[in-house]
Formats: structure tokens, sequence, C-alpha cells
């Protein structure tokens, strides 16, 4: 391990970016925008996706796959959806290269443009529901629950690693119902889902609500989302979920017989999250140290490391984390024996610090000698000596232990960083030291909430669904608020 | 179920484009070669992925991310490489749109041109070996065992739904290794893997063997590939292996210290099988009444139907199958009841012969009576009626029997339809009449390979690994010939 992070209070964005990189989860391509995403963070990403995969199954919905490309005229279907998506377009105009003898390398062959230049796909509303047109006939063919696991490309001028790329992976729901009504209980099934899955899973507790009209999806009637607060502050947009009204119905003329015989344009919902789940998920447990892994998501969950001083301490040693690892996997717990030979044991500890591990189970010979271990928690930074015969009962107490720990501290931060303002001057006040989130009136208007958006940079992160409505007075123009809303600087 | 389908027989490529439709597995999408896999269809690629990544995780490889952009300089830096796929790709050159005020749509914001262009990866050696060149310093760094499962477009002109699309879903691995031998090594432990799924998994028997210099892959120094009979007396390529020698190590200069603290170029491997394993299925089991699903790959093993004349008949024979669909999941079996009373039970056998479920059990009034259900096996359209006691042990040996009755099928299939040539006039009535994999003495020149290839449309689909290496003349040339190679029409 090379030296330490950048603290995150001395400059949280490049604690990040030196973590990203030196925890192996990802690093910049050649390729502007665009990431490689490591083995080890790739497998956290694998382990997100299996468990709302299966959140996502047992809750009726299907896997299918759409096609990359959306000929351009497609994306004109829906307004408000082209407005919200044409200035980030990938745009694919030839199918074939050719030699150039001048060059020696290979140039486009004009020969080969396309008639259509083909749009590698944002997000794919108007490619499936050009496809669903052919899908559905009858109220019989409804509710229609698919999802897809795919990449997608929005073509971003400054980018993060995980936060916001070019290329990102996702899945995205697209659903087809009946009835208005059964649409909008979709879409707040998925919220739950998300809810469900970033608290339980990732340990992450979320604000959840309903965006602004400048903040909804190009293309919602109403855009609901869940939002975490990260260490320094500032908001992330974790997973949103729409309801599309018939809006997509109507671009693309999906119809169907419903059970009196009528004729009726389908109702719909879409929703997805990202790779920038892995983003959120770094920011909101991870130290100076480096990442910190809820045990849920953990690629490992208890490192075991031998400490040795001659070739007999490292058999004894090795031998006993082997039966303690065996005793694990049986157990169902994801462990590994760090056994190499050409790293000291501090450097190991630093290692596995640094890539979030939860538990560290050192073993020595005066552990051989006491019939003991010693458990390190990541979390906590603290260390103990348990005895080795409790070892797994302990392990498996443990990691529920950390993984409601890590929620509990994200819960506590959670509100000790949101606010409330009863004048702009607070409000003001407040973005310009702590950030956080803050509660507070609005008029409603678009113009109201980009004078703040100029002067706090601070957005509309959601109209709250939880908490009581209580009826007040604008901040900025003192007009009539039905209830307050909330602010954060947002990623 | 509309009418059935064209027959094998009378034409075996409309009774495949009907079956794919038919089955519900995938159909083309508004993008010219490019398909959307449908919910069932891709349930089965599911089953696939799920299997051979475990397959692969057990042999120490990891998933990982690269992007789906190369820039166009890549791909020319390996010669062969630039050579092979340069006509078939999909090229980026812009990231913008903009509104037209002429047709109120959008056009090409011709100011949002790329200063180079970006193919969208056909495959990603030149990708990953960039990016290689950053991982590897040391032999420590080595073995580098990596796979990814992507999209990947390569431009079609003639396409057909899972055999040859523009897009396709693939995995694809990339290894780097520290020795030549070591490589080798892996390009047939991958090679041994991709057999053992065939076999095991999809219950196609395959041919294992090695590419002609025509046939191999770009960039390659040899290519391994599995290649299955198709009912046709096709040759189908269900999955290469690549030993990549240091070809991509030069390109991207991607050096060692060897342990003597040598510098050397690093040994590679590539690999990979795709959505195409989902056609060579299709065409290894079916029949004229639909497709035919080995149980190790299908969504759906058992399904469950009543018969009944009464709202009271529906009550009880339901309920009883209810019974025996929880006693099948308790028992990790794939079971589902299709209880919709829409249909007719004669409706519903077709459908589900159609999507190659492989048993159906029927509970109707006379086996409530005398405690019996009846069992009909998709793979031999036959039925039987057994004690409904018996009926979770009877299926838990029925399905790995039907698994095995299939591979059996298909050997004795292809057993039948291998032949020798022994001179070129045998060979051209075989290709003239049968089809069928063709073993025959060849030259091993290129120009053979050619006039054979334009004179019967036969390939030389491997140098066989397996079987006896015995010398003989070219049937074609008379020259000497080291051994037998198989030929066969390829898809």
């Amino acid at each position: 391990m090379s030296k330490g992070l950048t603290q995150r209070t001395d400059n949280f964005s490049a604690w990040y970016n030196e973590l990203v990189k030196k925890a192996d989860l990802a690093e910049n391509s050649a390729v502007r925008g665009c990431m490689v995403i490591k083995p080890y963070g790739f497998s956290i990403w694998e382990k997100m996706q299996k468990k709302l995969d299966e959140m996502f199954k047992e809750t009726g919905h299907q896997n299918a796959y759409f096609p990359l490309f959306i000929p351009k005229s497609y994306l004109s279907k829906e307004a408000d959806h082209v407005e919200g998506f044409a200035k980030e377009c990938a745009v694919v105009t030839h199918y074939r290269l050719k030699s150039d003898e001048e060059s020696g390398g290979v140039v486009v062959d004009p020969e080969a443009k396309l008639d259509e230049e083909l749009i590698i796909r944002p997000t794919s509303e108007t490619v499936i529901w050009n496809t669903y047109k052919n899908w559905i006939q009858s109220y019989r063919d409804l509710p229609l629950l698919v999802n897809q696991w795919a990449n997608v490309v929005r073509w971003e001028m400054r980018t993060r690693l995980f936060l916001r790329t070019s290329e990102f992976l996702w899945q995205e729901g697209h659903t087809a119902h009946e009835t208005k009504n059964e649409a909008e209980e979709e879409t707040l099934k998925i919220l739950d889902i998300y809810t469900k899955f970033l608290e339980e899973t990732m340990a992450v507790p979320v604000l959840r609500g309903i965006k602004s009209e400048n903040e909804k999806f190009a293309g919602a009637v109403d855009t609901y989302c869940v939002e975490a607060l990260m260490q320094d502050g500032k908001a992330l947009q974790a997973g949103t979920s729409h309801f599309l009204g018939q809006n997509f119905a109507r671009a693309f003329d999906v119809k169907f017989a419903t059970k009196e015989g009528k004729n009726e344009y389908v109702w719909g919902t879409s929703w997805g999250v990202s790779t920038r789940l892995v983003g959120a998920l770094i920011m909101s447990h991870s130290d100076d140290k480096g990442l910190v892994l809820p045990p849920n998501l953990a690629p490992i969950q208890v490192i075991l490391i031998p400490i040795f001083n001659s070739d007999d301490e490292y058999k004894t040693t090795l031998s006993n984390l082997k039966k303690i690892d065996k005793n694990f996997r049986e157990n169902s717990i994801r462990s590994e024996i760090d056994s190499r030979e050409n790293h000291k044991p501090g450097w190991k500890f630093s290692e596995y610090e640094m890539k979030g591990v939860p538990v560290r189970i050192v073993v020595g010979p005066k552990d051989l000698e006491n019939r003991t271990v010693e458990v390190a928690r990541r979390d906590e930074l603290k260390k103990y000596v348990i005895k080795e015969s409790e070892v797994v009962s302990h392990i498996k107490d443990l990691l529920p232990e950390i993984q409601n720990n890590l929620f509990e501290k994200g819960k506590k931060y959670k509100n000790e960083n949101t606010r409330i303002a009863n004048s702009y001057e607070e409000f003001k006040n407040i973005f310009k030291k702590d950030n956080g989130l803050v509660y507070a009136h609005w008029d409603g208007s678009k113009e109201t909430e980009e004078k703040i958006k100029n002067e706090t940079k601070a957005t509309i992160r959601c109209i709250p669904i939880e908490g009581d409505k209580i009826k007040g007075k604008c901040i900025v123009t003192g007009k009539d608020s039905e209830r307050m809303v909330v602010f954060g600087k947002a990623y």
C-alpha cells in the first residue's frame, strides 16, 4: 500500500478520487468520460445487481434485452424527452472503416453512411415503447413488468468515477398498465424496493420524495426519488421511479382493448438505479483510512491474516486459519486468507482497511498458545481478542451488528445535518457553512427555484413523501406554500 | 396458439424463424440487425450466464467492465485485428444533437464532432490490453484472469435472430500470463469449460479442434473452437478460445519484470461465447411442435395443468396441483401452474410444447378419484399415468433422464452424420445430399481450402484435437497430409 489518502476534511473530492483508485475499484479509461470498473469494484456492483434482481423478480418483474441503438427519429417523438437528452447523445453515423493508404491506418468509409443516424441509448423508453406497441393489444397483455440490465451513454463534459460517467451500467424497468392507479402503485412499489435496498443492503438512509418540475425526468408526469446525504453534506440522487402517465403510449400509439371493449392508451412507469450507487456507498461510509463496506455487500467479509516469525509458525498459524476459513465458508461467511509471505502483516492491515473489508482476524504464535484470535472491526477501527472456539458464532453476530451500526451512524449523520430554514437569510447561511438537507417553504414557482439555485447552488432535492403537510410562506417571496420542501447541493 | 410451424424437412430456416417468434424468444427490432430478446428467451440466456459465470469463477476468473467505445487508432495497432474487424464497425462521430427548426425534429450538431472517431467495441482486446499496460509491471501481477459480460456490435448485412445479429450479448475473457505454456494451458482450460457447458448443461455434443489460418480470430496465434452439428446438417461455431501469443502485448507494449529480472512481453488469451448459443440450443433439440429445452436450462421444468368441467372440479384439481407445485419447489424443481380459465387444456398443451417445457403434468377429475397424475415428456412426446404419491421422486429422476436423453440423441445424430471422404468425388457427393461433418485429408494450403469452399460451400470447421493422427494424401491435390481435418457447411 502506498501512502495514505488525503483527509476528507482537507479535500473531500480528492479523498474520493484517491480512494476509488487505491481501493482498486475503478479508473478512468483512455476514452474520455468512460471508466474501467476493476474486478474488486465490479464485485460490489455484482452483489448489488444480485440483490436488486431478486427483489424485482419477487415482485413479478422479468428481464429482457432491447437494442443499444435508437433511431434518431424515435427520440423526437416525445417532446420533453428529446429536449432532455438531445444535448448528450453519442451518435453513430457510419457502419464501416476502410484502410487509409496515406496514414497506413483506418478511416471512416464515407460510402458507409447510415440513412438515419443511430443514438446510443441514453435511456430506453423510446425503443421499448415502440416495441410494446406490438406486445400490447388487450387488457390480457397487461401489466407488462419488464426490466433490463444494460449500459447507457450520456455524453458528459465533467465526469467523476461512478458518480458521473459518459457510459454507465444500470437497470431500467419499463412497465405498462391498464389504469393510472395501477401505474402509480407500481411507481411507489419500486420506490419502496429502492428504499429497502439502500437502507438494508447498502446501510444508507434515504429521504424519499417527488421531484419538482425543474428536476423531474424528461417525459415523466411525476418523478419519485430516493436521495442520500453524503459525508460532505451534499445530496446524491440514488434512484428514481417515474410515473409516465400516458406520455409514451401517446407518442408511440400504444393502445389496448379494455375489459369493457374500449380502446385506451396504456399507462406507464420507468425506473432505474446505476453504478452511481457504488459512489453513494463509498461516500456514505468510508473514512480517512479508505473504503468501509457494509457486510451485505462486501466481496470479502472477513480477512484472515497469519503472524509468524519462522517457517514453523507460518505453517501452524496458517493451518489454524484454514480451519477457521473452512468453518466460515460452511456458515456462508465470505472469508479469505492472505497467506502471502512477501508482505508484512502491517502492510496487509492497511491494504484491507483501504479495501473496506468489514472484519480482520489475526492469528499469531501467542494466539495459538492461548487458543484465541484477534478480531478487528473496520467500521469502528477497534480490536479485541476472543476465544478461538467462539469465532464462528461471534462473527455471525458481528456482521449484522456492523451492518446495523453503519446504518445507525448514517441516520445520526443525516438527522444532525437536516435543518429547517425559516428565512432566506438562515437558508443562505446554512449553505455557506454546513450544507446538508434543508427544509424550507417554497412558493412552487420555477422562478423562485432558479433564483435560489443561482444564489446558493442549492436545488430542490424533493418534495418529501413522509412527514406532515404544514402550510407556510415561501422564504424568498413570502407567497403561500403548501408544505416545506427539501433543498440540498446535489451531486 | 396460432397454427403450427413449417416442418423442418420442408424448410429448416423458416421453421427456425417461426419457432423463435412463436416460442416468444426474440424478435427483430426496428433497428436493422438488432434483436429484442423477450423475457422467455432472456431467461434461458440468464440460466446460461449463471452456469458459465460459476464455472469461470471456480477456475479463478473475476469479472470487470471495460468501455463500450474504442478509439479508432487503437484498432489499427494490431494489423490482423483491424483487417478482421474494420469492415463491420459502427462508428460514433458526434456527441450531440440539436433542434432543427426546419423539420421540427433533431439533427446531428455539426459543432459536436469528435476529434477522433469512436468504434463501438466489436470485441475488446484493444481497449483491454491498453489497460493491462498499466496493471502489469511484474510477474507478481500475473496471471490476470478477467472476464466481462457485455454487448458488442459487428455490423452485419444479413442477420438472423440469435445466430447473427449486429448487436449481441456475450462474455469475453481476457487473460495475461508469464509464459507461453501457461497461456496455452488457459486456452485449453477454457475450451474444456465450453465443452462441459455445451455437453452437460445444453446437452449439445461438440467437436473440439483448432481453426485453420483462414478461419482463426483476427489477431490470434491459434484459435480453438467447439463446433456443434445442427439438425439440418450444418455446423455451428459455438465458442472460441484464442491463444494470442504476444501479439497484443507487442501492439500495446505490455511488458513485465520476470522472476529473473528480465523485461518480457506478456502472453495472452481471449475467449467468448454469445447469445448465439441460444440459437445452437434451439437448432439442436427442437422439433416440428416447437422448442425442446434441456431441463438444466428450462425456465419452467414442469408445467401443471388442471382439467375440469365445473367450478367445483376447477377448485379441487387446482388445490391438488398447488400441493404438488409446493412440493416441487421445496425440492428445487422449477414448476408452475397454468390455472387460466380462458384457455382450453389442449390450447395450453400446444403452448407449452411450443415453449419447450420438459414435463407436463395434468390432473383431471379421474386422477383425483384414482390418486394419479398424467405425465407427458416433451422430448419423446409420450404420456403415461403415475401414482400421485410418487410424483416428486418420479420427476426428480425424470429431469436428468430427459437431460441425458437429449444429449444421447444429439450424439447419435452427430455420429450418424459424421463421415469420412476418401476422394474429392465422395466429398462433393456428401455435400450435395447430406452435409454433416466430413473428415478428409487436406494439404494444409489456403488455396485448396478456398477451392473446396468455392466448389462445395464447405469450410474447414477445425483440425480436431481428439482422435489419432493418421497421415494420408489431400483429396484435392494428392499432396501429403498430416492428418484428416473436419469440413462442414457453417452457420
